[in-house]
């Protein structure tokens, strides 16, 4: 693996070209490899590690509103993709199809999924009859397919990882209150978890789900004012159980029709995590997804006690932590650029100085803070630091999107922020999608990110064509 | 969901028509839902549980061997697929070929992926440059899909769930005792989390996976005498290094083929602990993976206190136990049936009278022990009663395969075992492909399951030819 080369070539520099400083770190930090199937990716351990963490904290939220996990095949007959029209449409065109089952042609050729609502259409038609089978509160992991033109490691890939929930329910409010709920544990995810602020709100019809009756959204911001759709939630009303006759007998014994909804987030969030957070130094990993929460390196390695000694730290440590412990022969120098790259929140250091003074020294991933510590109060240490560095990377994240949030009053503010600044464009709108074709053309990509659940009164008429105004939007360039 | 039909309709018994009581269970049991293409099937929440429970606990093993997840593309490429000619002709018969991505025809057809050893093969090539670099210890979980004709729930799918361990290695010795280290997990974690036993080897030359130079095979009992490859563990030499040029500089300063491994098992086991344990009121599950270990059925529900009392119980299981309070207003005589069909290993009954003596029972779903137990003694009672249902299964089984198990020491011997006993048939073999042709075609589908790592001398001579033996083998049906 050629380790030397880590020290000598240094990624490109963020501000320098962020594309290129985002492609290398997704390759030095060892995230991913590239396949011969064009925009499908090797998840590398370190990569998959981030995914499995993801997974395990938004499983236990999922379950925790009563979500179950399911599993769904993974081909869709033509004929079943199309029984909702608008559905088939917005799909149909990045399918990948098999059209050869062994040695056999098929009758019908078979789309790789895009997304699975059919599927549980499907399953829902045969297992649902009475008001007491619902609510279906149903969740699946599993990779998706999407043909797409041009990729980018995570961001958009021909094949992805994703968890898709795809409920069923009695009533509208209720489907419409699920939908909500999930986003809700989206952003709580995203703050908690992935120490990511966002903006919240419901997407204009333009931008809707292909299907769906309102859609919901999660935008944060990503540290060169580009946005990213961070996970969506869809409310279907009953029009996908009209499509696929789905019926049950409610509580009056006659037939209705339940009302859906599905909601998802992919690996993408892994690219979230580097734009949002990352440095010229590499990635920088919130602590509770970090596969590694701290690394462990012995300085002057060979002398007599030190290995001893970090290895009764490591003990102390991995109960409570995720722990590394490097006592592999490469330099110091190495090491550091090593876990700095790989973006490990917290860096213990014991070299035989410190082991006399009986203290070690904890270095932070974010700031590069040294905390010099005890040895019998680093697990304390260790736990404040990974907290520290969480809420840190929270307030550093919230004050770029501040910062790269402006508002436009007029036409040419709206044309000039949106050529120039970047970020986030709060400005009023009409409702009307014409203007969102015309802001989108002039400036070069803005589109409408979402109306917020809390909206201003900026002004009284839309930011285009200054007809009156009737939502406040928040506008952006995306990934 | 007509609930109440379930109380009517029982089950297919198991002696009458074994493969119909399998797939009543499959379906009474809520584990599986059939979907519009063939050969691929829904997994419902208990069954996908089942799942979750076995993936949480041998990937627990697996990690603690060193191995690391990843996860591979799910297309290969016909050109990548070709490389290992071997390979290529025991998978391309049976793949599944998108040949159409978005509006166009591709240039080259992709398989779904059957396996996925030329994937890492590709990836290996891209990441292996020294020693230092090996091993590689790598497994995903994914599904993958063979093109079967005859398709049977859990037992032959055109799309599976499964684990691929796929292993690099500086030396051949190194690879094979990974090979064998496997297996001996395979084995571990089917007695000691599926308490099923099992007879573990060698497979023959002609029963060997495409591409490897040996194969091993755990090899479980069912209760009908017909015995399923639950778990296989390959070793591959350098052949796949060789046609896919991977080379390591080694110790010695030179260029070297590394040497690989790949071993797999799947949610067949699903359909193993089926066929293991289940008997006429449908499963019963191995308390170490059911989704419910205890279900708590209140007695005369309405009356005062009885609720509280079991949510107390609840209370004072759920901390170590997987537990369920059946507070439905279905009647009790409908619980009682529903929970033995899904195969909780232990019922916890409480009602008045109970309360008024201060104990609960405590019911066994394997041998409906019932078990009288102070209620301040009831997480003592129901450790014990899981740990002591677990045992019953092992032994059960391993009666079932002792009892299934007969000696052939001649050619008549074997043929009368073969057609009219089913189960295992130990027999002496000469080593040659020719006779286990014969063997099969004579009975009506006997083949060679294994050569055990401990061979009995039966006698000197092959069971079928007559000449100098070589192996004592395991012959058997299977699925």
């Amino acid at each position: 693996m050629a380790n030397n080369k880590k020290m000598v070539e240094a990624i490109t520099s963020r501000d320098e070209d962020f594309a290129k400083w985002y492609t290398d770190i997704v390759k030095k930090a060892e995230l991913i490899d590239y396949s011969s199937v064009k925009g499908c990716m090797v998840f590398r351990p370190y990569g998959y590690a981030i995914w499995e963490n993801i997974q395990k904290d938004m499983d236990r939220r999922f379950k925790e509103t009563g979500v179950e996990n399911v599993y769904m095949p993974m081909f869709i007959p033509e004929s079943l993709l199309q029984k909702e029209k608008d559905h088939v449409e917005g799909f149909a065109p990045e399918c990948a199809w098999v059209t050869v089952g062994g040695s056999e042609k098929l009758t019908e050729r078979l789309a790789v999924r895009p997304t699975s609502e059919t599927l549980f259409c499907e399953h829902y038609k045969n297992v649902v009859e009475t008001y007491r089978d619902l609510p279906k509160l149903y969740n699946q992991w599993c990779s998706v397919v999407r043909w797409e033109k041009t990729t980018r490691p995570f961001l958009r890939n021909s094949e992805f990882l994703w968890q898709e929930g795809h409920t069923l329910h009695e009533t509208a409010e209720e489907a419409k209150a699920e939908t909500l709920q999930m986003l809700k544990v989206y952003e709580d995810f995203y703050r908690e978890t992935l120490a990511i602020p966002a903006v919240v709100g419901e997407k204009t019809e333009k931008e809707r789900f292909a299907g769906a009756e309102a859609t919901y959204t999660i935008e944060p911001m990503m540290h060169n004012g580009v946005a990213l759709q961070g996970g969506t939630s869809h409310y279907f009303g009953d029009g996908f159980a009209k499509s696929f006759d789905i019926k049950f007998q409610g509580r009056d014994n006659k037939l209705h029709y339940p009302h859906q909804t599905s909601w998802g987030v992919s690996t993408r969030m892994i690219g979230a995590i580097i734009m949002v957070h990352g440095d010229d130094d590499g990635l920088v990993l919130p602590p509770k997804i970090s596969p590694i929460q701290v690394v462990i390196l012995p300085i002057a390695m060979h002398k007599e006690g030190v290995l001893e000694k970090a290895n009764e730290l490591k003990d102390a440590l991995k109960t409570k932590f995720r722990v590394k412990l490097d006592d592999s022969d490469h330099a110091p120098g190495w090491k550091f650029s090593e876990y700095e790259m790989k973006g490990v929140p917290v860096r213990v250091e014991i070299g035989p100085k410190d082991i006399e003074k009986g203290q070690c020294v904890v270095v932070r991933r974010d700031n590069r803070e040294k905390i010099f510590t005890p040895i019998d109060k680093l697990c304390e240490t260790v736990e404040k630091a990974l907290q520290d560095v969480h809420d840190a990377m929270y307030e550093r994240a919230l004050e770029n999107m501040k910062e790269k949030t402006n508002v436009a009053l007029t036409y040419d503010e709206f044309i000039a922020l949106g050529k120039e600044q970047g970020g986030f464009i709060k400005a009023m709108w009409c409702g009307d999608s014409a203007c969102e074709d015309k802001l989108k053309e002039e400036t070069g990509g803005v589109k409408s990110r979402c109306i917020p659940f809390e909206e201003e009164q900026l002004s009284n008429t839309c930011v285009c064509c200054g007809k009156p105004a009737k939502h406040m939007v928040y506008w952006g360039k995306q990934y």
